[in-house]
C-alpha cells in the first residue's frame, strides 16, 4: 500500500512522461504550464488511493488520476478568467500569462483529454460507467461554479443552497476521484458509493474549515493572507450562520458591514470576526465540520477491504482536515 | 429511407422534447437559446443520415445527434466570444446577450453535454469506440480554432497550412458525424472510413466555397453581405492562392490591401476582387474545391449500401455546395 507521499510522487512522474508538447503550441503550452504549476494534487492522489484500496500497484489508474486532475486545472483556468484572478499559486494565471481568448481555448482542450484520458484505460469496457461518474461531477462542478457566481448579487442564500454549492463546487470532484478509481478496481456497487460519500463529506468538511480558516486561521499554517473573505464580502457559511442566530441589532450591523468596502480593511475584519464570535458561529461551525467529517468516517468504515489499507485515505483527510489555527 | 428534410423534422421534435430547462437559470437558459436559435442542423442531419444508410429507423442515433449539435453550438458560444462576435444567425450572441462569464461557463457545461448525449445511448458497449471518435474531432476543432487565430497575425500562412486549418475547424465534425453515425449501425470499419472521409472532402469543399461566395457570392443567394473576408483582410485561399500566382507588383499591391482598413471599403473590394480576377484564382478555387467534391463522391460509392440509400447523403452535399452566384 502506498502513501500520499508515493502516489503523489508516482503521479509526477506520470505527468513528466506524459506532458502536453504537442503542436499548436499557441494553445498547448498554457495547458503545460497550468499542469505543472504545482498543488497538492490531491485528487489525483485520490484516485490512486481508492484504486489502491483494493489493488497492489496504481499503475492502471494513472489514466484516470490525470483526467481528474486536468478537469481540475480545466476548471480553474476558466474560473480564474470568470474571478478576473491574476495569480494561482503565487504564478500569473493563464488567461493573465497569455491573454483571455487563450485561456477559454487551452481550457476547452484541457476538458477534452480529461475525457481522452478516461478513454485511455486498459479495460475499456469500464469507459461508459466512468464516463457516467465523469460526466455527473462535471455538471455539478459547473453548477456549482454557477451558484458560487449567483450568491454574489443575491440577498438571500440560505445555509442548504449554500452547503449544496459547496458539495457540486468542491465536494463532487473528490466523489469523482474515489468513485472512479473505486470502479477502476472493480470493487463491489457498495464500495464505490461508500467511497463517494466519504469524498463528498470530507469535502464539504474541508470547504467549511477553508471558510474558516480564511478568517481565524493562523496566516503562515494556513498559507494565505487572513480576511480576504470579508474584504470581498462573500458569503460564506460564517456569514450565513450568524445572520441566522444573531440578534437584529448583530444582523444589521453584519448586513451593513458586508455591504461596505471600507479603506480601513483592518478594521473591517475585526469588527466582523467581533460579530461571528459573539454569536458562537466559530464553535458551530466546528461543531458542523465534525458532523461532516463523522459521517465521511462512518462511510470509510463501510467500505470492506482489510483495514491496514484504509491508512493512507484516514492520513490524507487528516492532512486535509488539519486546524492550522 | 428519410429525406434531409424529414430528419431535420425529426432532430428538431427529439430538441423540443430534450429542452435545456434545468436549474441554475443562468447556467442553463442560455443553452436553451442558442440551441433554438436555427441554424441549417446539416451535422445532426449527417449523424441521421449515416445511421439510415445501414437502419430503416433513426431514433437509436438522436442522442448522437444531439451530442455533435450541442458541441457545434459549443464551440459557436466560445468562438463568439475569441472573435467578439455580437450576432450570430442575426440574433444575439450568448456572450452579448448575457455576458462573457456565462458564455464561457454556459459553453462548458454544453461540451459535458455533448458527451452526456453520446453516453445516454441504448448499446453502451458502443460508447467507447464512439467517444474516441468524438474526442478526436473535438480536439482537431479547438486545434483548428487555434490556428485560425494564429493566422491573423502570422505573416507567411502556406496553402497546405490553411486547408489543414479548415479541415480541422470545419471539416472534422462533418467527419465525426458521419463516422459516429456509421459506427452506432455497426457497419463495417471500411464503411465508417469512406463515410469519414466522404465528410472530410465534403467539408473542405464547403468552406473553400464559402471563401469564394464571401468574395463572388451573390449577397441575396448567400444570404450574407459580400467582402466581409476582404474588409476584415481574412487570410482565405483566394489571397493565399493570389499571393503565390501572381507577380510581383499584383503580390505587393495585395498585401498593401491587406495591411489596410480605408474607409472607402467598396473600393478595397473591389479592387482586391480585380488582383483575384486577373490572376485567374477564382477558376482556381472552382477547380480545388471540385476536387475535393470529386474525391467525396469517390469514397460515397465505395460505402456498400444500396445506392438509392445515398440519395439524401448526395443531396445534402449537392445542396452545401450548390454555387450561389
Amino acid at each position: 500500500m502506498y502513501s500520499a507521499e508515493q502516489l503523489k510522487e508516482i503521479y509526477l512522474n506520470y505527468l513528466e512522461r506524459n506532458p502536453f508538447t504537442k503542436a499548436p503550441t499557441n494553445l498547448f503550452e498554457p495547458v503545460d504550464y497550468i499542469m505543472r504549476l504545482g498543488g497538492k494534487r490531491i485528487r489525483p492522489i485520490l484516485v490512486l488511493m481508492a484504486y489502491n484500496l483494493f489493488e497492489k500497484e496504481v499503475q492502471q489508474a494513472l489514466p484516470i488520476a490525470n483526467a481528474i486532475e486536468i478537469f481540475h486545472n480545466f476548471s480553474l483556468v476558466h474560473d480564474d478568467i470568470m474571478d478576473e484572478a491574476p495569480l494561482r499559486r503565487g504564478k500569473p494565471t493563464v488567461h493573465h500569462k497569455y491573454d483571455t481568448n487563450t485561456g477559454i481555448l487551452s481550457g476547452d482542450v484541457m476538458l477534452i483529454y480529461a475525457y481522452k484520458n478516461i478513454a485511455a484505460i486498459q479495460d475499456r469496457t469500464l469507459v461508459p460507467d466512468l464516463i457516467d461518474i465523469f460526466n455527473e461531477v462535471a455538471e455539478a462542478v459547473c453548477v456549482g461554479q454557477q451558484y458560487d457566481m449567483d450568491f454574489e448579487t443575491s440577498v438571500a442564500v440560505t445555509i442548504p443552497a449554500y452547503l449544496k454549492m459547496i458539495e457540486d463546487k468542491t465536494a463532487q470532484l473528490l466523489v469523482g476521484a474515489l468513485k472512479m478509481g473505486a470502479v477502476l478496481a472493480k470493487t463491489s456497487a457498495e464500495n464505490v458509493y461508500n467511497l463517494g460519500e466519504f469524498g463528498r463529506n470530507i469535502g464539504i468538511a474541508f470547504q467549511l474549515q477553508d471558510d474558516f480558516l480564511d478568517t481565524f486561521g493562523d496566516p503562515v499554517k494556513f498559507g494565505k493572507r487572513v480576511g480576504g473573505d470579508i474584504v470581498q464580502n462573500k458569503k460564506t457559511y460564517l456569514v450565513l450562520k450568524t445572520l441566522e442566530v444573531a440578534n437584529e441589532q448583530d444582523q444589521a450591523e453584519l448586513r451593513r458591514l458586508m455591504d461596505s468596502y471600507p479603506e480601513d480593511e483592518a478594521a473591517k475584519i475585526e469588527r466582523v470576526k467581533a460579530l461571528f464570535t459573539q454569536n458562537r458561529v466559530p464553535s458551530m461551525t466546528e461543531d458542523l465540520m465534525k458532523s461532516f467529517q463523522a459521517k465521511a468516517m462512518s462511510h470509510l468504515d463501510n467500505v470492506t477491504t482489510q483495514d491496514v489499507r484504509k491508512q493512507a485515505l484516514l492520513d490524507l483527510a487528516s492532512l486535509l482536515l488539519a486546524r492550522k489555527t
